[in-house]
């Protein structure tokens, strides 16, 4: 294919993409599709000569959109949002065209400098203390990471590095395994999965703080477990605070968390994956009030703040505390530049050598939508949370599990988890809306985020109305079979 | 910007893209930009309001390109490709509006199945021996990685979960921290960077096999350094082979290594990150012979397969070496078609949670190009540069340093390596075309990388004159100079 093919084609996949958008409505949210479906639809091997684009396109509707799942339809209201916008496809579209690999800074000086800039500009719109900022010559700054998980396993790495030196000069006799085999990161006992998976990649031991009523971690559970720990002779060093956690968005309290973590020398990383968009709103700042005890924190423009997977946002105060975990330096990767104080080599701030030019998704987003219009996103989402909230708490059937502060409704129907389970598997049989659940403690509980872009208030009645129906239905047939029992 | 403006604006950036590839020529292949050259342009935060497309759209002339080090130049002969071709192009932008995220089967089947299949495509084109492939009831098969650095840690990590697990189930009486003080990592000298890296993270030793003149390690090599090892106490588990090293395109002699990592009980991969994309050529698929010994093996056809950034390639003989490292199941990521033998969670399989549609660019680069076209691709790169190896050895003041095997050049001016140091930098000062050096043993060489995807033979010849010109004028002012000390 030619330039010449590829500007007729292009603008057709442009036409595709933004009819599958507009439409996207119409389609079923979840598939009907089997494992193992699209084997069978496939040859068993790429072909030998060429096929046209029209050979291909017209598989699109064939094989794969059978199998999608729908993210972006107003009837998604699983997992948390994975954000999209116009403005952010077309820089994409950018990126792939200019498609440099971004590792060092002379490997594309405009794809380093701009993602240390738009950083910068995303730091300041949650209000970071300026310690975060790189600025022009600050010992922080900021990184785009693929995904929160790499952020919280860069956090610990280098949380890890540090204490080990530490120790060493401290007492020398021992060893770097010793003292590894003495480290203990802490999270919540809701933190995402990702965090304990950090610890294991590590190769460190993770305990679990029990979290409150509220489901939050506060400051004397912390304690207790550092106490013990230091008392068995362990050595304390990571705690990853969240905000907004996976399964019901609560909030650790990180004006307790921090001034205990700074006393007791453990590297303190914030984890917002999602809440963290909601912090550009100066009504939902006080959430991230803490923030100054943190060394890192993260959030996910990916998931709220309309800038397409993958742009995950982190800051640290320290940044030579990241390179000084990994720097590694062939000469195939050296520059007369280096180490000039002006210069960030990002390839030393994360885990994959290569990366992509994704500040220019942010660039395009947060111009093109301005931080008002961003704001409106944010605030329209947590409108229809509490719409829905306010659905079910008429419904005295139904209860709500945690409090709603953000854009995630956890409720279930009063009764054994038998039965919500049963009431989850009616609703994503029926796929005319999708939903995952979640345990609170040792209840099995329904899970109902706001998620696309183009979500209105229409749709969330007819969630709620189907969702009530089915309810309905089930109980009708439940009552019936726990009598015959 | 609703979907109609993105219509008009997308068909534009198509456009820019074209225009971008088409002309690439002329520009600058390297910026003139010195550090910290774009904060001044930019303002200090984002705006308040949203700004036009049109804005936005023409400080990418302004603020971006004079940054942009052009990857997809005819000039540029630095570092090793990065792969673009317009299918790739087209698949992302619908990769971009699907926007879904494939972390499990549920979020999105025709993501981690076309992966699946792709994978088993790709395989099959390289000739993998059968137990790498998923099939339809393999043990094995392949996943798509962010880069082969993720992929040496993924590879890594797995060995070190098994190795552990079986040291402890002979040896009770050891605790992981005892086990993990005494593992050793090995890969060449000539080994690129990320697998010392993978190394630091996984908290293992990591030895250096030094190779021998052809820059290949061979099995007498790293036999000696295992039995030293073992003699001392130490458990070696873990061998990263590399098929065309970073500095000069080395070959690991896989068919003595690999019998004796089996026999050892070694986990060995095989990071062929840039040669790989070669396998598809019969003519050079004996350089992966001994692969049927190995666990686990990947490449990059985001390097040399026209397949854009990121899309590294993996396969594993056991997936469940992989799952087996890392498997956590909250709650909220279970779906009922779990473990049903035809379901795959990718999430098991990487380090990050989240993963974009990156299967679609294989999939419209395979059947677009087809199998001969992409040999094709490889072939031309492969011609070029034996065409500059020529020019070189035509020219007796140059030596070539390496043999060239695929499409990479290292050679130098006989003499001193500050004399080729200058040599470099009045190449790169030039700015006419782009390259970056490498040492060999005590020597500083200057690699010559066939890059772009556009580049022929009037190219290389230019290029050649230029150095050979650079050359002449250098050593004029050299000799004057050495004459006057």
């Amino acid at each position: 294919m030619d330039a010449a093919e590829f500007r007729k084609r292009g603008k057709e996949m442009v036409d595709y993409v933004a009819d599958y958008l507009e439409k996207i409505e119409k389609r079923q949210v979840f598939p009907d599709v089997e494992p193992g479906y699209l084997r069978p639809l496939i040859a068993d091997c790429a072909p030998q000569d060429p096929e046209s684009f029209e050979d291909v396109f017209k598989d699109i509707e064939k094989i794969i959109m059978p199998g999608v799942t729908h993210w972006h339809s107003p009837y998604f209201f699983a997992y948390f949002p994975a954000a999209s916008s116009f403005p952010a496809l077309l820089a994409d579209m950018l990126c792939g065209g200019i498609g440099c690999v971004g590792f060092s800074w002379a490997a594309s000086p405009a794809c380093t400098e701009l993602e240390t800039v738009m950083l910068d500009w995303l730091g300041k719109m949650v209000n970071l203390p300026e310690e975060f900022l790189a600025g022009k010559d600050g010992q922080g700054g900021g990184v785009i990471q693929g995904s929160a998980s790499e952020a919280t396993l860069i956090a610990l790495l280098a949380a890890r590095t540090k204490i080990i030196r530490q120790v060493q000069s401290e007492k020398p006799e021992l060893t770097e395994t010793e003292i590894m085999g003495r480290l203990v990161a802490y999270a919540s006992d809701q933190a995402h999965s990702s965090v304990e998976r950090a610890a294991l990649i590590g190769a460190v031991k993770i305990k679990n703080v029990p979290s409150d009523d509220t489901f939050s971690v506060c400051g004397s559970a912390l304690k207790k477990v550092l106490d013990e720990d230091k008392a068995a002779g362990l050595i304390p060093f990571f705690f990853c605070a969240t905000l907004g956690t996976t399964p019901c968005c609560s909030f650790d309290k990180l004006l307790e968390l921090g001034p205990i973590c700074n006393k007791e020398n453990i590297w303190m990383h914030i984890d917002a994956a999602y809440a963290g968009s909601a912090f550009i709103c100066p009504e939902f700042r006080h959430l991230l009030n803490g923030v100054e005890f943190a060394d890192s924190f993260n959030f996910n423009p990916h998931k709220w703040l309309l800038v397409n997977f993958d742009c995950s946002a982190m800051w640290v105060k320290k940044r030579s505390d990241l390179t000084g975990a990994f720097k590694l330096e062939p000469l195939y990767l050296q520059h007369h530049h280096q180490e000039s104080g002006l210069v960030t080599d990002y390839r030393h701030w994360q885990i994959p050598l290569g990366r992509r030019f994704r500040s220019l998704k942010l660039w395009f987003v947060l111009r093109m939508y301005g931080v008002k219009g961003l704001q409106e996103h944010i605030r329209k989402h947590i409108r229809l949370s509490h719409q829905f909230e306010h659905l079910v708490l008429q419904d005295e059937r139904f209860e709500i599990c945690a409090e709603v502060v953000l854009g995630l409704v956890c409720f279930r129907l009063k009764g054994s988890n038998e039965l919500n389970e049963a009431l989850l598997k009616s609703i994503n049989d029926a796929k005319k809306i999708h939903l995952v659940p979640c345990h609170l403690r040792e209840k099995f509980v329904l899970r109902f985020a706001i998620c696309s872009r183009t979500v209105e208030s229409t749709h969330i009645k007819f969630a709620w109305q189907h969702i009530s129906q089915l309810a309905t239905d089930l109980l009708k047939t439940w009552e019936q079979n726990h009598h015959q029992q």
